[in-house]
């Protein structure tokens, strides 16, 4: 069993225009468990670029906050677009268990025929890569370095406020509001 | 008494080396209470400008979130070093009361002179016009719009954390984090 306080970084990236060129701000934040917002930490990655991995590697690694930290959580597994994390490798790299938090079942074929088409079919092997897509309550996951059941009390612990775990909501309020001026929506 | 769950608007202003010219960023986070982030705002102010007031006015007034806003708290009379914030005309213009949060009884002489040697003195008027300080548990306060004993009941709701309300801790965190790429120390 997991503490109420456990460490967690949960990750987001900010709002962008679709298919243009530059770099996205994201944003991590440090929960203790589902209530406390202990910490924020930033990096950037580039709009359907390749560098999403590096990019968090880096910013955990480098983190005052890593040596508490029990478990990383991805808003879906890409960031600016079509950034795909490889998240045996963001798992292996910083030795931390890696949820993906997916709202929705994905439509694997519909993303494998859009890779195909904006000719970034490579990518599509990360995402075969990630593994299974299990369901958690009502909401799914992927995961790397931890079992499903052991992700599932983190999301029980987590899920505080809505169906997504409370580190990722507020990554995302925080990456909207900071790039638009207000918040909207849900992560 | 206030609900449990009131809103409330908490504000703080991101690192910024002194005396340099520029904008800095604003970031505001709209709680309900002591616990629950359910928005962020930002804005940008100057560098030792004077448009503080006139920035937070037009952040509050343009968030879906005013209709509900029973409290707006500051950390600190100013923002981006010497911008000082006209706390009566932003209780007006907002009809929002107005809370600052001060962590430790200002030397107001020094205040003063330090604003005299930079030649903007004129400022120090404003401080002035801001009111009484007044003490409210382990912290200080001004007050615009509200009493010291409701100020005191919003106090007791959202320190929930620590001795600053959850709402400016908060604030400050994501304001550290999203300029230096990590957040550090306290608000």
């Amino acid at each position: 069993m997991y503490k109420k306080e456990i460490r967690i970084l949960g990750i987001d990236d900010s709002p962008f225009r679709k298919f243009t060129k530059g770099n996205v701000l994201i944003i991590g934040t440090i929960f203790r468990g589902g209530i406390l917002l202990d910490g924020v930490l930033t990096t950037k990655v580039a709009i359907d670029g390749s560098n999403s991995t590096k990019k968090l590697i880096e910013m955990v690694n480098k983190s005052k906050f890593k040596p508490q930290l029990r478990c990383i959580m991805l808003n879906g597994i890409a960031l600016g677009g079509f950034n795909v994390i490889d998240i045996g490798e963001l798992n292996k790299k910083t030795k931390i268990p890696v949820i993906v938090v997916i709202r929705k079942y994905p439509d694997f074929k519909k993303i494998e025929e859009t890779l195909k088409r904006i000719n970034k079919h490579s990518k599509y092997s990360l995402i075969q890569k990630a593994g299974p897509v299990e369901k958690a309550g009502e909401i799914y996951i992927q995961t790397k370095g931890i079992s499903i059941e052991k992700a599932k009390q983190i999301l029980r612990l987590t899920c505080t406020r809505s169906l997504i775990p409370e580190p990722i909501r507020v990554a995302h309020l925080i990456a909207g509001g900071v790039v638009t001026g207000e918040s909207r929506g849900k992560a």
